[in-house]
This record gives structure tokens, sequence and C-alpha cells, in this order.
């Protein structure tokens, strides 16, 4: 094990290059090798000063999920072995080249993924598998509306759906990643006059509050709005609440990071049972955008920021 | 059967007596000679005009509740006999002097409870088991706010909160009436500054939008917020999404009266099974305000929108 691992690192709200010391695994803890790690917005967040990381989370080192060999086990962790290829999400830390994580929040990497694919799972297939099912309820032959579908988390919602036997729409405000999410065999659309195509049971909402009138508006019965994602704007200038009490109609706010160990070990159970066996029926898959070695984070950074991505960006180690 | 019913009857937005053909029972239906018959905050909203009757009901007559003697049955009604004591929610016409309901939605009466108590149960209770319980998930030892708690969904509420062993806080604005709720054994506070009371598991919404604010800053983690009564106004001007993704929250909204059948029909079954058993105990109790004979419904009107009630005003047949 070297001493000084090299990690993505956050310095007056810019991404640098940096060492660290190595990580030391504490009891029921893995140290993982890291091959591969997604970005997500959160980590654009966290660099610009909005998204602390919680306590007992490296302050400065970004990345909310990963993927990599396991090179040591603490004490009384038995789920892995070394060399075992493992995937998870973590609450910062992730753009490393060793991370801790508990062994229960550890999930085994399906054989069908190469590192760079594993690298995306974890944060985008968790976070849609969480607020479609285990809070939205989302069941076969309802009809979903994912918002903002062209990134991770929404290709990873829109794919479940499908698979669910949901019928599902997506927003997609770029027309050329919109027919790409087409090919999916959801209703793809634009984002402009989304609420005459409802009415929907379950609205994933990735984009923000400038949505929220027309969700309220296009809610089923009984419908279920899960807030996931407010880059667009998270003030509600106004909001009737007889339109809730109306359609007996629910709304979620959710994130991930937050969670204890015992939730986020939850999810994983959840996500390993139903989800990953997705990816070897072929239901699943990871769109990978584009990736960087972790020496060239800055430009994965500035690649994320641009926007018009179909899918993750992942960081190769 | 007498021909031509007296009933409560808006006419231009006040409420006189009036006749009304006799209902007829259709099949599954039945008709109930009604011995008194709760009011409600929706019964003063309908006067108003800003609540109309669903298809299917009698368009002038309110009343979303009645208790009352079962004297006929319609094809295929086999649950009760003539001569049983019934009560029921309907979706209006409940103050009348007879009505026809689904056998499904029907509940027997409790040997406990006189007519006065029993017609003043099935809306109140229907309401708050379904809010705190069905929908707001409600379990022992967690901490509930019930808002607006000297109404007669309030205490029904406040107590089956006590009952289901919660921690129960409850904004009462009159403070007579507030040491009244007192006495059920629950924290009886005044409505300013209620958001340092808590944190608080489920808060139950009587009131309206003017405590929106102050319900998303006392919900604990994973909150669940029942919003059935907006009295003092819907219009929330300001909604920070992230207060609600932080705490990974969730809103309910919900009416009973527009619900199908089969709905009502299985909100009755779970109000049987395990909130009539609370009156046999003692858990529970029907705290009557005021009573007024049919033939004084006018007065009724009055004395309930004159407020300062603790409970339930009913109507005597």
């Amino acid at each position: 094990m070297r001493l000084g691992m090299q990690a993505v690192t956050i310095r007056d709200k810019a991404i640098v290059l940096a060492e660290h010391p190595d990580p030391v695994p504490e009891a029921g803890e893995l140290l993982v090798r890291v091959r591969a790690a997604g970005l997500n917005g959160a980590d654009i967040l966290q660099m610009k000063g909005f998204y602390p990381a919680p306590p007992g989370v490296p302050a400065d080192i970004p990345g909310l999920e990963f993927a990599g060999e396991v090179v040591a086990a603490g004490r009384g962790a038995e789920r892995f072995e070394v060399g075992d290829r493992v995937m998870a999400i973590v609450a910062g830390g992730g753009q490393a080249e060793l991370i801790t994580v508990h062994e229960r929040v550890a999930m085994p990497v399906p054989e069908e993924l190469d590192w760079t694919a594993a690298g995306g799972v974890p944060e985008v297939f968790t976070t849609a598998h969480d607020a479609l099912f285990t809070q939205g309820g989302l069941t076969t032959g309802e009809r979903l509306l994912v918002h903002g579908a062209a990134g991770g988390v929404g290709m990873a919602a829109v794919q479940l759906g499908v698979m669910a036997g949901a019928r599902v729409t997506a927003t997609v405000r770029n027309e050329q990643a919109r027919s790409q999410v087409a090919a999916l065999g959801v209703n793809a659309i634009a984002p402009e006059g989304f609420e005459d195509a409802g009415p929907f049971d379950v609205i994933l909402e990735l984009v923000g509050a400038p949505n929220f009138a027309g969700n309220l508006q296009a809610l089923a019965m009984n419908g279920r709005l899960c807030i996931i994602g407010v880059g667009a704007g998270a003030k509600v200038e106004s909001f009737d609440l007889r339109a809730l009490m109306g359609k007996r109609a629910r709304i979620h706010g959710s994130t991930l990071r937050a969670r204890s160990l015992e939730e986020k070990a939850a999810c994983a159970r959840a996500v390993e049972r139903v989800v990953l066996p997705g990816f070897a029926s072929g239901d699943l898959s990871v769109p990978v955008t584009a990736t960087f070695p972790l020496g060239e984070a800055p430009a994965a950074y500035e690649r994320f920021q641009a926007g018009g991505k179909l899918g993750k960006i992942v960081l190769e180690v």
C-alpha cells in the first residue's frame, strides 16, 4: 500500500489533484483501490460550497460513488475478500485512489459491467430505485414521468420504469439527447407543455421548482411526486394545497447522502436484489458519455457543467 | 314509509328546511331512517358554493355523516337487517329524515354510543384514522402534532394518537378549549410558535396554509405532513423544496368525499376493526358541543360558523 494517495480535491471552490494520507479501514470496513468513480450534480454543488460533506467524511474529496478492488478488510468485515470487485455509494471521498467503505454498504460488481460502467452505477441506480419504488411505490402499468431524463439518474429511472412495466414519459431539453432517450422505448418529449401529456401516477423531479405547478396539474388521482433534484431552482412561489388534497396526492423530498449506515445498507440490499440482475438480463445498461483519467478531473468537472450530456461522466483511476 | 321527507336544504347559499322525495334503495343499498347527523366544515363550504356535491349525490342536501335505523334493504343487501343501528360517511344528503347508503360503507353503531354521539362519529374518526395511520403511517412512540385540535377531526385525531401510544401535541387557539384538550392527556399549546415544540414525526394540518412554513420547520427527519383542512387558507406563498428533501419528508393531501365506493368501504372496514373497539374500551369518546333538532338546522349552522367550539355539533332527527 502506498502512502499518500492521489485524490480529486476541492481548493478555493475549484478542482485540483492533491495527495492525501491513505485511509485506514476501521472495524467492519473495506479498504478499496478505486478503479472508477462517477461524477454527480452534488459534486458540483460541493465544489461551489453549497453542499458540505457530512461529519465523518473527508471534507475536501468529492465523489459519492465508486467501483474498485478490495485490498484489505477491517476487523470483523466478512462479506467480501481481498480482490473482490465492489461498488458503493458513499457520502464523499469516492474520487480518490483509495477509499474505505463499510462492508454493508458495498455491493458486488455484476460480471457484465466493466470498471467504467460500474463506477457510474451506484449513485444513480440507488437514487432512482429508492425514489421510484421505495418512496413512490411505482408499480406495473402505472404512468411515470421522469423530468430531466438525459442525466445519470434520469437514464437509470427511465430504464427501471420500463423494466417495471410502467408506461414511461420523459422530458429532455436537448433535442439530440431526446431521440436517444426515446430509443429506450419511452415517450421522450420537450419540457414545454409536459403537463398536457399526463396524467401521471408517479413523477420523478430531477430539474426543480419551475416544474412544480405543472407537476401538480399533471398528477393523477393518488399520484406521487418525488423531488430529488432542484438544479434549476428550489423555490416554489405558489402552492395551492387544495390541488394536492383534491388529488389525494403526495409529495416526497429526498436525498441519499445524509442517510444513516443502516438506511444506506438497506438501499444497497434492495439494489442487489432487484436492480443488479437487470444488467445480466439486458434490461439495464449504464450510459457513459465520457471518461477521464483521474489526473484530468478538472476537465471532467468542466464537461459535467457544460450540460447536454446523456448519462454519466466517469473518472478512471 | 312517508312520502316527502324533510331535509336540510341549501337555497341561495343559505340553510332552510324543505321537503324532498323519499330516496329509494338501489341494489346493495340500505334505506336508513336518520336519527342523528353531524355537521362538518365541508357543509359550510358547500352552502357557500365552494364545494359542490359529486355526481350521484343530492346537490342541495348537505350532510357527510349520519347514524340511524335500517328501514329497508335493496336487492342483494345482506350485511344488515331492518332495525339495525348503522352509521356511515356519505358524499352528501346525510342531514335528512331518510337516506340511502351502500351497505359496504355502513358500519354498526357500537352499543356504547347513543344516537347523538353516533351521528358525530363517522366523518371525524374515519378522516382522522385515514390521515394519521393509512396515509401518515403514525406508529407508537412517534411524536404527533395536531393543528386545530378542538374541532371534530382534531378531537378524534388527538384521542386516536393517544390510543396509539404516540406523544401528542395539539394546537388550540381558544384558551378554554385548550385546557379541555389538555385534559385528554396531551400537550395542548397555543398556535403561535408551535414550531419550537417540535420536531414531529407526523403533523395533521386542519387549519391551513398559514402553518405551512412552520410545519416544514417542525417536521422530524422522515416526517409526514398530512393536510386535510385549509379553512384558514390554502395558498402557500413560498415553499423551499430543499427543506423537504433535506428531511426526506413527505406531504399528503387528502379528502374523503370524492373517493370511490371501494375506497370508502375499505376505510369503513378499517374503522370497524381498529377504531370502534376504542369506544368500548373507553379510549375514545365523541365530544359533542351542542345538539339541535333537524328543524333548527339554520341555528346549528350559525353555531358551527361562530367557532370556538370543542368537538361536534350534531342534528337530532
